[in-house]
């Protein structure tokens, strides 16, 4: 299925920088290398410029003190794309479109070759916050500009991506441009899935917007040589470790159920509790027990969503179903954790019948060796003390369009502390020092990978 | 507040039977007595006869095999308003609709006075069946026939009421008319109810189908002797303990409570088991606890409506409001057990805050000693054997008219089994023998209290 590296070079890359603009002020081994930094103000205030278009709930006084609410394909996010594709192309790259719309800004390099990337995406959750997203795209943009106003010239063309409609929270499949990128969904899908509430879909969105490319939406017509990509926790392990970076070794493996709890309506005044098939209590009670199952073995187990039937506060629930989500490191404890669940269940349903029907699966993912080391270096050179104490290794808990390039192409993330944990909420915040970090960390990242991907050459 | 004796007596009745059609042929001491019997065939086939009216949901192939919609006030209710008026009116009867629509049907006795009734409601449930409150206006119906057709002459009026809206189905006050009746309810408040889903008032709809009486809808204007309701038992008891008659004693205690649990939302991948605060986990344990609370008590508790918030798979709740339903047959094991709940439910919430608002009180309600000892006897001179093993003293789990009725006059209830308890159902169903053994008591009791009346009046 790949297609030759020479060919794939071909696809990607016709309009080089102009020669003149970038001195060679970079190498392998310059110690120059290690003090390259972003611009801390410059970096906060191109994010919250960009955060005009869509701006969400207001939760302080501050101006930038809101949520957002860009969703994908709104007019709020044609906007911030706008900005993206001007503002990059300003800075020398070539801009790619693909058919679902994800833009693909490339700086070229000493070499020609796929890119380097950092990736992330630009849509917003409707009550979602200024840096799920939004960072990983800000910081790349910024990546560039510290290159250009360095004057380095990298071996290869590294760029930045922004991926269409992320968060599945207008059209509902989530990471769903990376999905197709990857050939893990199929674009007809993709481009059917019918707003939310709405009669638009993907593609007459992507069309009225004017996001929907020409170029293939998939990793043989837009090759990826790595893909970076710097985000939120979304938790709040590097919070209260008192950690700065996250090096993401990988995400965890999760599946979904829904379970069904079949009783007997009866009135709540008139039945004994011996008498009762009540659906309510013996569902608590298997909420109670798969959170206890998931925290012995060391994994997550969380229902989100309940309902019941018929809902009368004096009618005991005939049926009550609800979801599960469970969660591990690795794929056998997510095993080992729905056995201990559908064996207790069916235990705790009586004398109800239970049903556990899998929905979903995600296997864990493993991230590239090689992006990892490149991002411990990267945090080694910038730290330069602590660098344990500051580090954590982690694994997601959340999909990223980083599980989908993780599937063809060298991946791996960078993680930043969010207060509190807090995500998908207008007061999603990160210290604007702790964003800094993690830019420098993905700008370092990237241009050790770039080193590493010459010195292989090479070699 | 009472209005003296005599002059209820000449508010209640002024049309008496023509003294030809009734010969003497009862008295307090006469051996007869013990055998008067409902025609089993005859109430069966009056009681699906009005089921014509309303028919629900299909439930087996046998044409009486459905349940019944007869929401109040519907024109399906006004037939069956309109059959039980013609009927009785056609058995004698003088016919009395108040200001909700209540009606009362009174066959005269040898003296003037209040007369001594059958009451309950021809209402249903949206999805309920042919027996909940149906059984107990076609029991007195019937109780008219076998006293007309043995030519008995009761010594004060006896009779059958149809009150209005008892389920609280269409127009959200249960046994609304009764409450009126009772001053517990104004009767603009239940004039003015508004139907759910829909424009019509409770007056309005009253009016529409010409049920809207002159006489005010008071127990002052229409007073009564004694209410007696036969009613299916609701719940397993009777039929689980292969009893027959339920004598029942009262009421018991309820309250509903609104428990609203507080935690945070989170991702349910990225947030530990430890840093959450998982609305719905403490909320399950809540309702386990509550259970065994209440079953230590010998009380009964129950959860029927619970409701989450953002409602996401892949979302902690941080709000979870769950209903409580706290019943016993004393108000102060309902005070222990509310006092338990509420010390184990702050306990359970951490690391989530709980709120407890108590919404609804119903004390505990002990039904008249004199209309009780006229069910026992009339049981007894009907079983003549086993009596014991055959009646229970019980405690009604639900509401009914006659907890209304009960604040104003002397009243007591009669139970049947119906099949495993069910109700509110299409499928509740209960025996033929046991709808003629339940209706032969109800006749039998009143006969028994008119007796009881005659004799106080005598002494």
């Amino acid at each position: 299925m790949a297609i030759p590296w020479t060919r794939r070079l071909s696809i990607i890359h016709n309009t080089p920088l102009p020669r003149a603009q970038i001195a060679r002020r970079f190498s392998s081994t310059s110690s120059q290398y290690q003090k390259l930094r972003v611009n801390p103000a410059r970096l906060l205030s191109d994010l919250h410029h960009t955060c005009q278009w869509g701006t969400g709930a207001r939760w302080g006084t501050a101006p930038t003190e809101t949520g957002m609410s860009r969703l994908a394909l709104s007019d709020a996010d044609r906007k911030a794309r706008d900005w993206f594709v001007e503002t990059t192309k300003s800075l020398g790259c070539t801009i790619t479109i693909d058919e679902m719309g994800s833009i693909f800004a490339v700086r070229p390099g000493r070499k020609t070759g796929a890119a380097t990337f950092a990736g992330s995406h630009l849509d917003t959750q409707p009550s979602g916050g200024r840096y799920d997203g939004i960072l990983g795209v800000l910081a790349g943009v910024e990546m560039l500009k510290v290159l250009n106003e360095n004057k380095v010239e990298t071996e290869y063309p590294v760029g930045v991506i922004n991926w269409t409609n992320e968060e599945g929270a207008r059209f509902p499949i989530s990471m769903v441009a990376s999905g197709v990128w990857a050939d893990k969904t199929p674009l007809q899908t993709a481009h059917n899935l019918m707003e939310i509430g709405g009669k638009a879909t993907q593609k007459s969105e992507l069309q009225r917007i004017g996001y929907l490319g020409s170029t293939p939406a998939s990793h043989k017509s837009m090759p990826i040589a790595a893909h970076f990509e710097l985000h939120i926790e979304q938790g709040p392990i590097l919070e209260q470790e008192r950690r700065k970076i996250g090096v993401v070794l990988g995400a965890q493996s999760y599946r979904w159920y829904t379970v069904e709890v079949t009783g007997r309506d009866c009135h709540t005044g008139t039945t004994p509790l011996a008498a009762r098939a009540d659906a309510m209590l013996a569902a608590s009670k298997m909420i109670v027990e798969s959170n206890r199952i998931a925290s012995s073995l060391s994994g997550l187990a969380s229902t989100g969503v309940l309902t019941l039937t018929p809902g009368s506060v004096n009618t005991v629930p005939g049926t009550v179903r609800f979801s599960l989500d469970i969660r591990a490191r690795q794929d056998d404890i997510v095993d080992a954790i729905e056995a201990e669940v559908k064996a207790s269940f069916v235990q705790l349903a009586q004398p109800c019948s239970v049903e556990i029907q899998r929905d979903f699966t995600s296997p864990a993912i493993e991230f590239d060796k090689n992006c990892i080391s490149c991002i411990h270096e990267a945090a080694q050179s910038l730290f330069t003390t602590r660098t344990e104490e500051l580090t954590k290794e982690m694994v997601s808990g959340a999909g990223h369009d980083s599980v989908n390039t993780n599937y063809i192409c060298p991946t791996a993330m960078i993680f930043i502390p969010c207060k509190e944990g807090v995500s998908h909420n207008p007061r999603e915040y990160s210290e604007p020092e702790d964003c800094a970090i993690g830019a420098d960390v993905l700008l370092n990242s990237i241009l050790n990978y770039d080193k590493l991907r010459a010195s292989k050459a090479s070699s």
